[in-house]
């Protein structure tokens, strides 16, 4: 993702001092873009718990980093297994993480120590470039995707028009959640640069607001026609058929394809069911979590701080990033980050291997290994 | 309505000046209570377009009080007329505006100018009392459904314990929304009130924050239990079990029982139904349009500004009213501030003459004067 022309990861070693480690500081964006430099694994883990860093790829990636980082200093055993453990559990519901930190663990354990820190920096730098490509792989697919459905809707139309491909989107799951390209914005970036006449409804995504905050701004930065639209408007757009696709991310889906992802996303995709929109959700096959089946009873889902319900961040009058209280003093708020949806609700999910459908037997079909 | 112990209407007319009509500005409150002074049908108006006073009983109510202020000043037929179009027109989606400006016109048109005011007084003095009673009667019946509903919990638990009675509720219904009692909260102040241990989720309800301002609220004030919430949470927390009973008031409810609510109303239906949790709209008998059938299709739906969207109140550090931006520069928002539910996502109607199945039957059975 080019940022004013030069090209940007959202995580990245600094080419000097490869002990430091830069992020953008996603709480402060939109308003202003802050790179952080990340000296130390509790620097890194602060980072992904207080949501600097955020989006299920991302924070597997940074957490990698963050392990680096530790073995620096430290590369014994001890050391190994007590910063994974502490970085892996950063936060619950995404996978990646998980997923990240075991893989930097099964190729690191065999090592002697000291062969540990530059294998670690081999294999951080190999899971970024995965990520990249696999995010442009799922863009690739989800590009088809969108040509299908713009096809159809123009054959439809016939001489009237078709006018645009209306996308929904709720959360962010754009370049910034990943080390690059995004999963759930991959494919609309290229239908973008490919003509295609896309158009996102970007859902606000209440209560911290990274639809507004940080897909609002990337789809501005790369000229891509949106429209913020309270969480609340999703089923009337799709009733009043204005929308024509629905993309999301997700942070967990479980081997027969029920999906975590960002609270609300259930209600997206009952909405989605009831007026036969296509409902899709990108992913990188590290966001399977092979060993759950259930996702509504087994995915745990992060109860956040009752502040993000209770005061809205954003920018004041004077222009600068402030906060307002959005309830009487003392009302009680309850905060769970995540919901699930359940694989029925879903018309397929979005993998660097290609389309499948949200079920044991097409995820199994698509990675054999896994079966 | 008691208000530090003294009660109040949502409009009243002042005690000695009997041209001087008041109300609490809502767009202040939480943060302080308001009271209005209106003396002429152009300051009503205003204040039902710019929300001082929302919700579709008590819209209704104000309006009429500003059709009574126009024949004071001026009591012909022109003035009549035209008066009740300009008032009839400040709000497009709730029906009870048109409903209490119509029963005013038919109860004034046949009089002679002269005589017109003093009927229009007592007139407007009836809706509002038939208001109040209306609500009062929703009530019961809601008490009657919650305590049919909190026994059937009690019985499945056993001797483990039913805990409490969860109720969702989405906006605001209560009785800062009409003359007195409210809709969908007066059945949960009665069940307060009767000592059922009844707790309320309170949707935040962007973009105006309805729910986050006044349901949480009223509720405080009345000392009933609540806890809000992001709109987006209402999904996950009925598939965690934890909803018993949503109940919404409306804006209106078509003759076959299709409901039009605040924005985001449908998604909560939707996620009801697929939960099996019972989905009940409180509504008195004046907030069914009875000359439409399909509400998806037929209700008008307000597209308010876009600056609701992007632009959040609240209290500032400095405990000040003020507001914050909530997305970048030049972000397009689009606000459309109702949905339509259809009535096969509505477990039932509560209405002043009881329950009855949100069907076009079912309504003819309970009002056979309209069948």
């Amino acid at each position: 993702m080019k940022i004013d022309g030069t090209p940007y990861r959202s995580v990245w070693l600094d080419a000097e001092d490869r002990t430091c480690v830069h992020i953008f500081d996603q709480t402060k964006l939109p308003w202003s873009l802050v790179r952080l430099d990340l000296r130390h694994q509790d620097e890194v883990a602060h980072a992904i718990r207080t949501m600097q860093v955020r989006g299920a790829p991302l924070i597997g990636a940074v957490a990698v980093y963050g392990l680096v980082l530790a073995l620096t200093r430290d590369p014994s055993n001890e050391s190994l297994e007590s910063n994974a453990a502490m970085l892996a559990a950063t936060r619950p519901t995404a996978i990646n993480l998980v997923w990240a930190i075991d893989r930097m663990l099964r190729h690191l354990r065999p090592l002697p120590p000291a062969a540990r820190v530059e294998a670690a920096y081999m294999e951080a730098a190999t899971i970024c470039d995965e990520d990249v490509a696999t995010n442009e792989a799922i863009g690739q697919h989800g590009l088809e995707l969108i040509r299908e459905i713009w096809s159809a809707k123009q054959a439809r139309s016939g001489n009237s028009g078709a006018g645009r491909i209306n996308v929904l989107t709720h959360c962010n799951a754009g370049w910034i959640a990943t080390v690059d390209w995004g999963t759930a914005l991959a494919p609309i970036y290229l239908a973008h640069d490919a003509g295609l006449p896309v158009h996102v409804w970007v859902d606000e995504t209440r209560p911290r607001n990274q639809g507004a905050l940080l897909t609002a701004w990337e789809l501005g930065r790369h000229g891509v026609p949106h429209t913020l639209v309270a969480d609340n408007a999703g089923g009337h757009l799709m009733q009043r058929r204005d929308v024509d696709l629905v993309i999301v991310g997700c942070d967990r889906v479980t081997r027969s394809g029920d999906v975590a992802n960002k609270i609300g996303t259930y209600l997206k995709a009952l909405a989605a069911f009831d007026n036969e929109v296509p409902f899709w959700v990108a992913l990188p096959s590290t966001t399977i979590d092979w060993t759950l089946e259930d996702g509504v009873r087994d995915i745990p889902i992060e109860e956040r701080s009752a502040s993000e319900v209770l005061d809205v961040q954003g920018l004041g009058a004077d222009g600068r990033p402030t906060s307002v209280r959005v309830a009487p003093d003392g009302t009680p708020a309850a905060n769970p980050a995540f919901d699930v949806t359940p694989a029925r609700l879903v018309s397929g999910l979005l993998t660097e291997r290609g389309r499948c459908a949200a079920s044991r037997e097409a995820l199994e079909a698509m990675f054999p290994e896994r079966a």
